[in-house]
C-alpha cells in the first residue's frame, strides 16, 4: 500500500469531479411532476461513496478513453445504484427509515412516490446514457456499454440477485446461493461500471472479459468486507446500525466461515483482482490503490 | 366506419402476430432468479388489448418500415406498459387484487416481488430494445426510437403523469391538471408507440411531429372513453368494477363536462387524429379504422 503518492488527495479530487458530473445530469425540478424530480434528486444527493462512477471513470482512463463521453454513463451508474437503494428501503422490502443518517425517500415523499421515483431514476439513467450519442455519435462502444449496463442491472444481474435475497429473507441459505446473491446483488453493478468504462474506451472482448473477472472479485471482496464491518465496526463509524445480520438471522460469509477466514478471503479476492488487472498492458496505479483502500475501509 | 373490409379478421390476425412476437422476447424461466422471470411473464401473459405494440406496428407499416426490426420495440412497448400496471396495482398505489379477472402480480408473488419484477420488466424492455442493433445495426432510427421511448416513459412522460395522479388521489383537480395527467399517464406511451414505429421506418422530424400530435389526441380520446365506460358500462362487459371513479371521488372528463359533452370530445379528438394522419402522404387505412374501433369500444 501507499505506492500511489497522495492517494487521499487524488481520491478527493476525483470524487469532487464525479459530484459535479452527477449534478450536471440531475433532472430539473419544474412543472407538474416537480415533486417526483425532487424525490429523485433527494436520494441522489444523499451522499455515498460514488464508488461505481469512480470505477467506471478509472477503467475508462486505464484504456485511454475520452472521459467526457463517459460522463453520462458515470451519472447513470449512480442513478441505477441509487434506484436500488430507494427500493431496498421500502416497507415491502427492508423497511428502513434512515440511510446515511437521513430519512429514506419513502419516509419523506410517501411509499407510492418511493416506488415511482425509484423507477423514474432507473428510467432516467437510460435517458441520460442516450445523451452519449450526442457527445460521440461514432463511438461503437456506446451500444456495447448500453447492453452491458442493461444486462448487469436486470433479471440476470442486480435485480435477479435482489429478488433471490428477498425471497430467502430470514432463511438459512447455502454457500452456492449466497455466492449467487453476492455476485448479482453487489458484483453485477461493479462489473457494469468497469466493463462500461473499458468498452467506451475501445477495449476489445478479451480485455473486457479480464475486467469483468476483476470486477467480480472486487465486488465479492467488497460485500464480504460489509459482512465483516457489520460485526466489527461501530454504528458511529458505519453510519447505520451494526450487528443487523445477526439480528435478522442472515447467512453471511462471517456466519459461514468465521471472521478470520472471511478476512482472509477478502485479501485473497483483492489480490486476485489486482493480479488480473496487472496482466493487462494498460495500467492505472490509482485503480490498484483504490482496491487496497476498499478492503481496508472501516465504513 | 366499415371502410376497411374484414377489419375484425385483420385485427385478430395482427394481434396473433403480436402475441407471437411477445412470446419470442419473454425472458426464460431458469436459474436462481426463476421466480422473478415467472412473475414478469405472469403479468405479460395476463391478456390485454396489445394496443401499444399494434399502434407501433401499424405506424411502422404506414411509413414502409421493416416490421422485423420493429419486433423488439413492439415487445418492449408491452413490457413498459405492463410494468406500469404491476406497480399501479401495488398496495401503496391503487391496492388492486384483481386485473382482467386474475390475481394481480403482488397478490401471487408478494409485494416485494411486485415492486422488483415491475422494475425488472422495465429494465428488460431496454435489454430487448437493444437487440434491434443485431437486426439492423445501420438503421439510424434505432437510437431515435430509444430516446423517444425513454423520454415518454419517464419523469417527463408516463411516470411523471402517474406521480401527479397519485399525489392528487381523492382530491378535486383542475382541468389543466387533469389534462396533464391524461396526456402523460395515458397519451405518452401511445405517442411513444406511434413515434417509434415512424422513426424506425425512417420518418423525418416533421412527419414524426404529426404522428406525435395524432397519438396525443388518440390517447386523450382513449382515456375519456375510459371515463365514459366507467359510468355507462357493466362490470361484466368491462371485466373490472364500474362506477369506481364516483366511489373514489375522482375528477374525470365526465364529472367535469357531463356524459354528453365527454362523448362529443371523444369524437372530436378522434376526428382530429384522423385528419392529422390524412394530412400525410403515407397511408394506412387499417390504422384509421382502428381509431374508429377504439372510440366505439365497450371495454
Amino acid at each position: 500500500m501507499g505506492r500511489y503518492v497522495n492517494f487521499q488527495d487524488e481520491l478527493k479530487y476525483r470524487i469532487d469531479r464525479i459530484e459535479e458530473v452527477i449534478r450536471k445530469y440531475l433532472p430539473p425540478e419544474e412543472g407538474f411532476a416537480k415533486n417526483m424530480a425532487e424525490a429523485m434528486n433527494y436520494s441522489m444527493c444523499a451522499g455515498g461513496k460514488r464508488l461505481r462512477p469512480l470505477l467506471l471513470m478509472e477503467t475508462c482512463r486505464m484504456f485511454g478513453g475520452d472521459l467526457q463521453t463517459a460522463e453520462p454513463f458515470m451519472a447513470a451508474m449512480e442513478m441505477i445504484h441509487t434506484h436500488s437503494l430507494i427500493h431496498d428501503d421500502l416497507p415491502a422490502i427492508d423497511n428502513d427509515d434512515y440511510r446515511r443518517g437521513r430519512l429514506t425517500t419513502h419516509k419523506v415523499y410517501g411509499e407510492a412516490m418511493g416506488v415511482l421515483s425509484g423507477v423514474a431514476l432507473l428510467n432516467y439513467a437510460y435517458e441520460t446514457m442516450f445523451r452519449a450519442f450526442d457527445l460521440a455519435p461514432e463511438n461503437p462502444g456506446i451500444v456495447k456499454a448500453l447492453r452491458i449496463m442493461a444486462h448487469k442491472t436486470g433479471l440476470y444481474g442486480m435485480l435477479g440477485g435482489q429478488s433471490v435475497d428477498v425471497e430467502n429473507d430470514g432463511k438459512p441459505v447455502s454457500q452456492e446461493m449466497l455466492d449467487y446473491i453476492y455476485c448479482h446483488k453487489t458484483s453485477a453493478l461493479l462489473e457494469a461500471a468497469m466493463m462500461t468504462g473499458a468498452v467506451l474506451a475501445g477495449a476489445d472482448e478479451e480485455q473486457t472479459a479480464v475486467i469483468e473477472q476483476a470486477a467480480a472479485k472486487i465486488g465479492l471482496a467488497f460485500q464480504i468486507q460489509d459482512d465483516i464491518l457489520d460485526v466489527t465496526s461501530t454504528s458511529e463509524e458505519l453510519g447505520k446500525p451494526v450487528h443487523s445480520d445477526e439480528k435478522n438471522n442472515k447467512t453471511t460469509y462471517v456466519t459461514l466461515f468465521g471472521l478470520e477466514e472471511a478476512s482472509h478471503q477478502v485479501e485473497e479476492l483483492s489480490g486476485e483482482a489486482i493480479r488480473l488487472l496487472d496482466s493487462l498492458d494498460q495500467k492505472n496505479e490509482f485503480l490498484t490503490e483504490l482496491i487496497y483502500y476498499l478492503i481496508s475501509r472501516r465504513k
